[in-house]
């Protein structure tokens, strides 16, 4: 009722573009960034998982801080769900692998050295693909909690791509996969109800104080 | 015989790595960059197209001029070749157009308003994969010379990907199709003696010294 009441403020086109969007979410698949040093890779992952509909981005932070690149995002934070393991937690990687693991995801890393690409199989439940440094690539830690590894078909002398590079065409391959083989990837529609209000709210400006107004008005019996 | 006499400076697991590259390599697929403002991104698309195996970057220059930055192609133009149309050339898109279609190649480029995406049809025969600005994608003149255009499938409330990541994207998939369905894609054996040597020659150094003197030893018929 109180995304109903939002809705108003919201012109037709833009909320018909937001359904289109929502129709197409995903959070079968996720991406989870591991001490990323570069700010700008990490930015440009953002951008990428938005434009190819995957709607969480798992940031674990070690020594380095990530701030958004917002030229290099094009604003594609404001519609994603960012989760975020700080480095002032105690084991920001241990906290994020259990919250993963809890939800229900498969986790698969790539590694220059695995013996197979990816495939149908990582398709075949709920998979988080997380990726390391653009420098040591997994820590030792990440790897024993993975549950597979694969690697990315290169031919070349370089036997390695620019992270956001790298990332932007293992999940461009693998959600070209789970869009075309119509599994189960789409958001409940309780998940897609959330999400477009958090959408509608963080589109209009001053929604704070129209929701307030309105949950006001509705306990006056307005 | 000049290949042999330097390939005597050159270790026996390096030489056989560069054969093991060059048997991978292709110029069926070809990349153009047209007026790509960021030096980063194209050295980036450099270090992709080396890593994928595609040999040939073309690289159109307009007001700006592209320096390598080799933090970021971490060595890749070492082993490529690097076709660059400079801006004091009267007409350098024009110039590379030419070049491309004298050379057999069919010219498709990525507009988000294109009604299909990549497949098999677009490695009926070579083709040159062009990409335009960061900005303003592909200019009337570039649009015009194409022989075909595709969109890359996205799903989100960006319709762009970072252009680097575009081009991986892109030429990931094509290299992929292209590797899978065998295809005459290889370099010819003359290439590959070209190539081979070229590559003996960047690796060992100070080899200009060495092929003048085995070149001046067999003029004095040592």
């Amino acid at each position: 009722m109180l995304t109903e009441h939002l809705s108003g403020f919201i012109g037709e086109d833009r909320r018909r573009r937001m359904d289109e969007v929502l129709g197409n979410r995903t959070r079968y698949l996720t991406a989870v960034l591991k001490d990323v040093y570069n700010s700008h890779n990490t930015s440009a992952v953002i951008r990428s998982c938005e434009a190819l509909g995957i709607q969480d981005v798992h940031i674990i932070e070690k020594e380095n801080r990530y701030r958004v690149n917002r030229q290099v995002t094009q604003g594609a934070t404001r519609w994603l769900t960012l989760h975020r393991y700080r480095a002032r937690e105690r084991d920001p990687t241990e906290t994020a692998i259990r919250y993963l693991k809890d939800a229900g995801y498969r986790l698969i890393g790539a590694t220059p050295d695995a013996d197979r690409v990816v495939d149908d199989d990582d398709l075949a439940v709920p998979t988080a693909v997380v990726f390391g440094t653009e420098i040591d690539g997994l820590s030792d830690q990440t790897r024993e909690a993975l549950d597979g590894t694969f690697r990315i078909p290169l031919y070349g002398f370089s036997q390695s791509l620019n992270l956001s590079v790298a990332a932007a065409t293992v999940l461009r391959t693998l959600t070209g996969t789970m869009r075309a083989r119509g599994r189960d990837w789409r958001l409940s529609s309780e998940e897609s109800a959330d999400l477009r209000f958090a959408w509608y709210r963080r589109t209009i400006r001053e929604s704070d104080v129209m929701v307030r107004r309105f949950i006001a008005n509705m306990e006056a019996g307005d």
